[in-house]
């Protein structure tokens, strides 16, 4: 490859990976993607001014969903990364078909590898009403195993719990059972964590439920998709890069940003604000 | 007053009351409204598509304030009911100066009652972050007596509790004491529900709080504060008149339209769907 050319290709490469989510949960995806790609810049656009997406309907989180994804490429982005279980869950085919570059998604990645990790056979799968109700978790679990068996909960409550800090109290010892206990009983032996906010309550998760439960990270499986995607498209950071990490919500940061922070160990730097351009319906 | 005007007064008031909050909570105003005014039409929109308004920065709930309003003017609103603490707490002096007709929160009605109701001169106000960081209840209770003792506590799990229909639980109970306890303990004898939530949780708090603490009911403060409104300004509805309630929202109704709909016992028929016309900014 003449100089030139390489020097294109290396400035193509070092565009960020665009990461987007509902508000400020998909950090734990960022977390995840730093740690493994640590010469990845990313531009992360939470749109904290419509969060939650969790309870509204599939086609308004389709229209969220095309607005925030066309913000990320006017950022450059080489890639974008659906750090939100409701958008995977409702709007993938929507961005896949309408975005220009590769869109990742925390569905599939989260899939196979419950797929990998169940002996039973018998998958639970937790989320927001609205990943819930899609059954995007049980499509792609089947789609991957036909023989698999999943009972799937919604668990409106977790996320406001993480959002007031109370990751290690008796109130959510009590919630997390009130929830997951069922499909304990019923026989899961692996959980996919099915929403982004859901790894910090991972550790008060793996106390409740012991060993014998095999919990499935949507944050770390998306993360290691991504990985694979970039050096499968030739798309990796060069090395000499130092990835640089760009937070950008469309409303003020509230008290939920500190938690994250500190239980993800982030450092995001000063949060740039966006307003959400309206997406023009065609 | 010849027969012409008086008939073109008459269709004046039978113009239906605008009644709009972020979400369903605002129906307990209209369940209030309902009970102490049913020859009152009533036209309520809830923004489902971006509920809760109760984490957003002040400017983007005024944004969405303004635009709901004019969708309710649209509605032929005689008079705008703001049936969302958060949006009365930030927004209402853009709601009074924007909008033609007479605006009427939750925040003053309640501050009224609870001066009224306080022996020992301490209230407490709890309610969504945002309503509980504008200071509105403060401002409000200390307008009508400044030796009045404020304390304020934010409750951000209490509203999805709510909507999961978990009126009645232990987990509900504890959570209420967790949020509720401290405020007891400091010596308040009245407590304000800053959100039209909340009354679907007074029989619960009335049970562990006991007869010393008074709670005050944003929404039925409210209902009483639109009828003196009706009477003052002469547009109560002709007595000849079948109230009618019409529902509409920016997205489609989840569970808690049925936990709200049981709870308060209310028929809100057939329920319409509208895309927010988004406010131009001048």
């Amino acid at each position: 490859m003449p100089a030139s050319n390489e020097k294109a290709a290396g400035a193509e490469r070092s565009r960020p990976i665009g990461v987007f989510d509902s508000g400020i949960g998909g950090l734990t995806v960022v977390s995840a993607l730093r740690a493994l790609l640590p010469n990845e810049s990313i531009f992360y656009l939470g749109d904290t001014a419509r969060v939650p997406y969790g309870g509204k309907s599939a086609a308004t989180v389709q229209r969220y969903s095309l607005e925030i994804a066309s913000m990320l490429l006017e950022e450059n982005a080489k890639t974008v990364v659906v750090a939100c279980n409701t958008a995977s869950a409702v709007a993938l085919p929507q961005l896949t078909e309408s975005v220009p570059v590769r869109v990742t998604g925390v569905i599939l990645p989260g899939a196979q590898a419950a797929v990998a990790a169940t002996r039973s056979g018998h998958v639970g799968v937790i989320g927001t009403r609205a990943t819930i109700k899609s059954g995007a978790y049980e499509r792609a679990l089947r789609s991957l195993n036909p023989e698999i068996r999943v009972t799937a909960r919604a668990c409106p409550l977790l996320v406001p719990l993480i959002e007031e800090g109370w990751l290690e109290q008796p109130i959510t010892d009590q919630i997390i059972l009130k929830y997951v206990g069922p499909l304990v009983d019923e026989g899961i032996d692996t959980l996919v964590l099915g929403c982004t906010h859901y790894p910090l309550l991972r550790k008060a998760m793996a106390r409740l439920l012991g060993d014998s439960i095999t919990l499935v990270d949507s944050a770390q499986n998306c993360a290691n998709a991504v990985r694979d995607l970039l050096v499968r498209e030739n798309l990796r950071a060069p090395e000499t890069d130092t990835g640089r990490l760009q937070v950008a919500l469309t409303d003020q940061p509230d008290s939920f940003l500190r938690v994250a922070r500190e239980a993800l160990q982030l450092d995001v730097g000063e949060i740039q604000l966006r307003e959400v351009s309206p997406h023009v319906h065609q």
